[in-house]
């Protein structure tokens, strides 16, 4: 795809259609970008395809657009990434998580509230917003997911036939993690708090089939253990 | 090595010897962390070893421990990683690039002065401060060297045989980064600013034996190019 086609968000959208941006799409298309009627945009409908377009009404109130063609060369993961992550007592690290989580490709994030979870309420519309701008910047087919904070032994219970990892922290024997998952699989992976999942937690994910990994020789933080999964994925799927 | 050990800095630190810390570190080890006399600390001398230590004197302007045992089972990185970046334009990205590097695994970070460089002055000062931060946490054995904002055609002049690698946005064959570099080995990778390299340097770089690598198949913002490199070697050499 053109590194200079700016991408817009509709989940609407569809081949030869008139599709109507979202008011904060419009404000950021029209006033933002300055972008008028007759400029190229790619529509990206955040569920895999992303469409050439014209713009046909560029106004304070609307933008409108008529896409044409599908662009084929968007990239589609070929493996699906689902990060468990305890939100960080530093709300920053973990909008940063979000970020830098979407640009090397993640499917699913669901916070975590753990045993040892300092922070206990999450708002997570920020973080879609945030996982919205990453998506149109990184070119990814696939709208990241953001979960409500949802209580450990209820993911846990949620999960079905993927990989499921666990990366405590914990003494003990553990596979690296590229070496603990196929390519092209489905996965789901938990990273805990600062202070670390609970024995209970750890001994409840074990008994649930989630496998101990190691994600390298140093200590990460938790925000960078979660970018880890993200990266460490990439590079295994590349 | 003990993960509630504290570790502290002394690049002068040696076996069973007395080691006085600097007043940053000293006030960071009796103020911030309230460590007293007799407490058991780690001293890293940022070379690759650390001691085991006891507080001697913990007082409002001094702080002396004396080292007894070497710490054998720290993290000794088996290769050599030197990126050669240019600072974003918002220097939060960049800091927030240093630090996960450091957490991840790097050797030298040398900012780098490019034809399209929005960031033409960079102060250090604050980016070593957060690297001897992330290093003390992530309980790497190595300090990184932060190099000041160099001229791009002065970091090509100033590499020998290590693996030469370069992450341009152009168009063009490339190889994945972690299939360009083989495991336990020396390499630099240089990443772009916000409007990537310019011809001019690129050709420069292929002429002087770099080769063009791709991070992937999502467009990476700079500082998470950077971060890229450290986690793919990171796991490439796990």
């Amino acid at each position: 795809m053109k590194e200079n086609l700016h991408i817009f968000y509709a989940p609407d959208a569809a081949e030869n259609a008139t599709v109507y941006l979202s008011d904060e799409e419009a404000a950021h298309c029209c006033k933002v970008l300055r972008l008028a009627t007759g400029d190229n945009i790619a529509i990206a409908d955040g569920r895999c395809t992303v469409y050439n377009a014209v713009i046909t009404v560029c106004s304070k109130n609307t933008c409108a657009a008529q896409t044409t063609s599908i662009i084929s060369d968007i990239y589609r993961r070929n493996y699906f990434n689902h990060v468990a992550i305890a939100p960080t007592k530093n709300i920053d690290r973990f909008e940063w998580f979000v970020e830098k989580a979407v640009e090397f490709g993640v499917d699913t994030i669901t916070p975590l509230l753990c045993d040892h979870s300092e922070r206990k309420i999450l708002k997570t519309d920020r973080l879609e917003k945030i996982a919205l701008s990453a998506f149109k910047q990184s070119g990814n087919a696939v709208v990241t997911t953001i979960n409500p904070l949802t209580p450990f032994a209820d993911v846990i219970k949620s999960v079905s036939d993927e990989t499921k990892l666990i990366a405590h922290c914990e003494e003990g024997e553990k596979t690296f993690f590229s070496n603990a998952i196929l390519p092209h699989s489905r996965s789901i992976t938990l990273i805990g708090p600062e202070g670390d999942f609970s024995d209970k937690e750890i001994s409840l994910a074990l008994s649930s089939g989630f496998r101990p990994v190691s994600l390298g020789n140093t200590r990460l933080r938790t925000e960078t253990a979660g970018v880890a999964v993200c990266a460490f994925l990439a590079a295994l799927n590349n």
